[in-house]
């Protein structure tokens, strides 16, 4: 079976995308068709096993096994290449990523194309700590209304300056350098399923900013597609699993008979907040 | 001897700087004086060899020899910490440097501050390949001193109104993604030396734009300080080096009693011009 | 201050150390004599806040603030060097991590000298899975004290072939190849802290073979000193910590008030196992 | 085209072998059919200059323009997996590289099979260096046939040790630490075009001993069949390429007049010689 990736791209945002281009591996031997890429993840592991080929369940069995206790190497072994089309402010957070293999199109040899991100909601800042992450759609008032068109319209301006420069001879390399951070670009991008689940971790995390939790989500649907038994068992054991300290711990049982018991015993309030949250979950 | 640090700041640019916050190692023991941080490569590939401590101008010796040889793991062992002011659009092709470490400033937590880099002359864009690489300063017409003072003026208004959407509770996050890419960040930077070399390569390089080249001349510089028998050799054996290629090395001989001997030789146009360029250096 | 690496020896297995060379930050600024190494955490991280030097015990916050809530970065800025000495089937997993800079004894230059690892007690194959980690000390029946012997015996044999070829001219690279694996081999060995406390977490893992489990727990001494810190909130936060997947979580309650309401609810029995151990510890 | 793996597989040394299991692309459009997974490079390359596709022949250009100018990112798009069959003292050079991902049988899990290395030829120790690198076979005087045959036989002596070690019940993580270095071990190693090329460069050097030169070479054998422009052109312009350092370059011209123009203008012996081997090229 070959993977037929001819309708794996994804929209993000007002004008960008995800787009699987290809994998590792491409072709699955028949018998596998529920594993697909996962496929690749049970061979690998059993050259480590020393084992045979086995059934299709038991491949299955063995890929959930792997992935629940952290056998992280026969994951790398799985390869995705991606094209991305995103503003540079979230190239700039994906580009944090060490493990991928990156080509991204060059402001040096190329003239950008005039196109924007412009947010369809504003969000306000985050009052419950400093740390910047949005919350709320801010009120939209007719002050901010204009202050928001009047920064977008500065996109365009800039644009055609640029736009200007280049005719006039200027190196394409310095005459960008004023255009704006949600201009998009577009990039290859080639990662490795182990170091993908890793991403996924970080930046589909409510603490990392909208922007790049919208390409996190859709690159976990297109992997989800060729991976279907990492994916559903990555979500089952860890993105809703909870962890908790040994300090934690010893206070669950008491904290299910007193909902006061826990007070005064966390060195701060952040935390004894984390605690309560954690235990509403039980 | 302790490796003093506290005059290790290059101005760079405009506005930016590098500055070498620490190295490993520190302290040089003593005996050890001229080799200073390259000290520590000779202790590590002592181990390779199983060898004794040896005299300063053996251990010298062997630094030389292992950066010609290509015995690269040793000059892994010596590590620099960088603090860099520098623009998003220098820092973007910095970032593509995967060994390194980095904490950069962060436009969630931080209002920026209003610099911005503006070029002292404007480069044209080059004629003799689309590359975008640069070259002699434009010629400024009036035209041109016009559109580029109204561009670096567009860095000031899209500040203001970045400014009054943070004011007004727009989050962090969100009101920076239009300020423009000439904005200085700042970054603590780690590498090892022998990355390090490898980064002078690329981004010394003619090929390179002119701003990175700028920090990579203030980073060899800080770096011959501390490491100065690396940097001499790898001077000496790389930066000025030339590689003939196995076609090229068969036409040095004819080249010299004939210098059209290799016409129609090479593949394109390009190929054959490299090659006179090497010759002239002969 | 400066860190006093000179006692920094700690001694593993039969012949075996680990021993702390050099480290980044080596030069402590007075007022953080608390954090030690630690210090450089707070500072790389305050470049991310755009943030002001604090007091010390701001820093402590800070720094275990940023290690619960997976802020990994800052922890790449702080560097140990080690100087390892090992049995070569310890080294062959101690190298499976990629991010540390490794300088070897090389056999090909070197003749190695015959110390050869021998366990003090042998240990059982476990029966309760197949995967060959060890549990209880074997009952050294005659039989098998005799086999034993004999086989540590031949350690030396070979060694006396391996001299004999040496001193007959052939090559060491060649005349090595029959050496065991537990002969001892010595290794310059570099990592950063984040990526330290990933090892760690791995090779200090019950699942871990106990012999490189005795090296990290070395490790973890030794950094446990100099970044006293992180290693205390690392034991706090993660290495006592439980974490319970989403179909756990849901089981709590009910198991609290019947422990065989989850009888029938994981699809093997060894998570069902999982999940009993990790009840037990509230 | 679907790229046919069904005879990648190659015999190295006596019981070893390399097998390409997979690689990506995989599929190649029609019209590549010369690029074959080359096409990838191209492909990856023409987004960072927003370039349409191209022709055959422009792709065979860019990729060859792009490898000789060390435009090295395109290159790690082209992913392999090989399966490889190698005696362990080799795994421990090949395992050097750290940018591949591993997946190895495992001793603790798996009992070993009794296969060994058995050089047809023993190697001498090499007299012009002290490096160990070999040269030629070693003169067999009676003694040494003795000595060599003795050192084999302890491989079978050894494995049956194990083997009873095993089968009393001793782990078998324990039971094989006195195995030789040159018992034979499975891998599946993945690795990008690029790094692979880096690996080629150090491991099919004269510098590097034998063994892994052969599996070298059968690497490069491998991806020459399925990327075959680009190992044609890092043939032609790096392997039997000639770098010549500074110094050298200003002592080609008079050494051609007068061979021993050169002498004394080099720190030493081993430099001047080298110069004269390169000047034999000419």
């Amino acid at each position: 079976m070959i993977i037929n990736l001819e309708n794996s791209e994804i929209k993000v945002l007002d004008k960008g995308f995800v787009r699987l281009v290809d994998c590792m591996p491409r072709l699955i031997p028949s018998g596998s068709e529920k594993l697909r890429c996962d496929y690749a993840i049970a061979e690998a592991a059993r050259v480590s096993y020393g084992g045979e080929t086995k059934s299709e369940q038991e491949n299955i069995r063995l890929v959930r096994y792997l992935l629940k206790n952290k056998h992280t190497s026969p994951f790398e072994m799985v390869k995705f290449k991606f094209h991305l089309k995103l503003p540079i402010f979230v190239q700039r957070q994906l580009i944090r990523h060490r493990t991928a293999n990156v080509n991204e199109i060059s402001g040096r040899y190329t003239q950008l194309n005039d196109e924007f991100y412009e947010p369809a909601v504003l969000r306000a800042q985050s009052k419950s700590n400093k740390q910047g992450s949005s919350s709320e759609p801010i009120e939209m008032t007719d002050e901010l209304i204009e202050y928001y068109d009047k920064y977008m319209k500065t996109n365009d301006e800039i644009y055609k300056l640029y736009n200007t420069l280049v005719e006039n001879g200027v190196a394409k390399e310095l005459a960008r350098i004023c255009l704006p951070q949600n201009i998009y670009t577009e990039l290859y991008w080639c990662m490795d399923l182990h170091n993908l689940l890793h991403f996924l971790d970080l930046r589909k995390s409510p603490h990392a900013q909208y922007e790049i939790r919208e390409y996190a989500n859709a690159l976990e649907t297109l992997i989800g597609d060729v991976c279907p038994i990492t994916v559903a068992a990555y979500r089952e054991y860890f993105v809703d699993s909870v962890t908790f300290s040994k300090k934690e711990l010893k206070l669950v049982k008491s904290y299910m008979n007193n909902t006061e018991s826990h007070i005064g015993m966390f060195p701060t309030k952040r935390e004894e907040n984390e605690f309560i949250e954690k235990m509403k979950l039980l």
